[in-house]
């Protein structure tokens, strides 16, 4: 499943030893964001049988409360990666393309900030 | 359990006194509440797919952004039941009945908001 | 403007009806609301300053959150003694006066979440 | 009204050099950060007037909202400076120093968020 959409690269060689991060840096936690969103599905799952069970409403919206920082701290472990691998990246190219992956990234923190 | 997901279910016997508000004032909502959760449960298992894909990271958090907002959005319609039934009845009684679950309405609007 | 932080203040009588909560139910709390509020203020004042001092950019960030966190804060404690006051009034009214109020809560309470 | 409340600071003096962006990249843009800064100091004194006129706790509620977004509004743009220069600029380093850097700035993130 792997299987990364590399263009005309022929990175699959080039990156040979599977050790290193992969295509967009996550790849190496690649187990543990797996895990932390099957755990957040078993959340919403359990959100799903509070409402069905007739929960008193603030027992509910404290679990609402924990799926969303589950859900926040993911997202804050992924752009971490991000940053690391493919801000840092950029960094070396410089210029433009570092100024469009930082205001891409900027972008995403701003929508995080904002839901 | 909660064997919800069922299109054609005959759920309306199961809960037969359907109309009646039921005890937290969200049971009427309470088709309404679990097709959204399904749908947010939906987006998770989506994010799973897209981490296992090595999809861009930047796209992930912008899939993470609105499950977290859809999140937010069921906990509000949750709340907006549980001000015009819990507190609303809570009223009524006044005094110390009233302060005791404005005081915990307010607790969980402020954990909804440091999440 | 404001000369409000008087400890011992002879407020009682220039409100007469000193038992009354006011027009809002806030007027009650309105020396500890302004003194929130000038701190407040003089946070982001110094905010300022650090930015003229040329401080480092993760100490300002820091200021900002503990800036941001002083004002959801104060929106809380405000928030709550609307639910106490506003709402519980319209509750005794009910129907369409409690629908609506319960309404504007939830509108603003979403705003707060939003920004 | 830029009269910045600095004690007996000779400031611009010791400044002068002002063209060149400064120890962390964000000098480029003080003059647009301070005014920033003095917009949102204006909205937190308008919030004082606000509760010492008694106006209704909604319309304080929506005000606290635009100060709020105000303020995370300039964390961003301090922060997309900081990931430009001080991460970009670690990234050149690479090893400790860019893992340290970009730590520091997931946990000035996280720090936002949570607020």
């Amino acid at each position: 499943m792997t299987t990364i959409q590399t263009g005309t690269e022929t990175q699959g060689q080039a990156h040979e030893p599977a050790a290193h991060p992969g295509p967009h840096g996550y790849s190496s936690q690649k187990a543990e964001h797996l895990k932390r969103l099957r755990r957040i599905e078993g959340q919403v799952r359990g959100l799903q049988r509070m409402v069905d069970e007739d929960v008193y409403c603030i027992d509910i919206l404290t679990q609402v409360s924990a799926s969303t920082k589950a859900l926040q701290s993911f997202a804050l472990s992924l752009l971490e990666e991000h940053l690391r691998h493919c801000v840092a990246a950029a960094a070396e190219e410089g210029g433009a393309e570092l100024d469009a992956k930082v205001a891409e990234a900027t972008a995403a923190i701003s929508r995080l900030l904002r839901t």
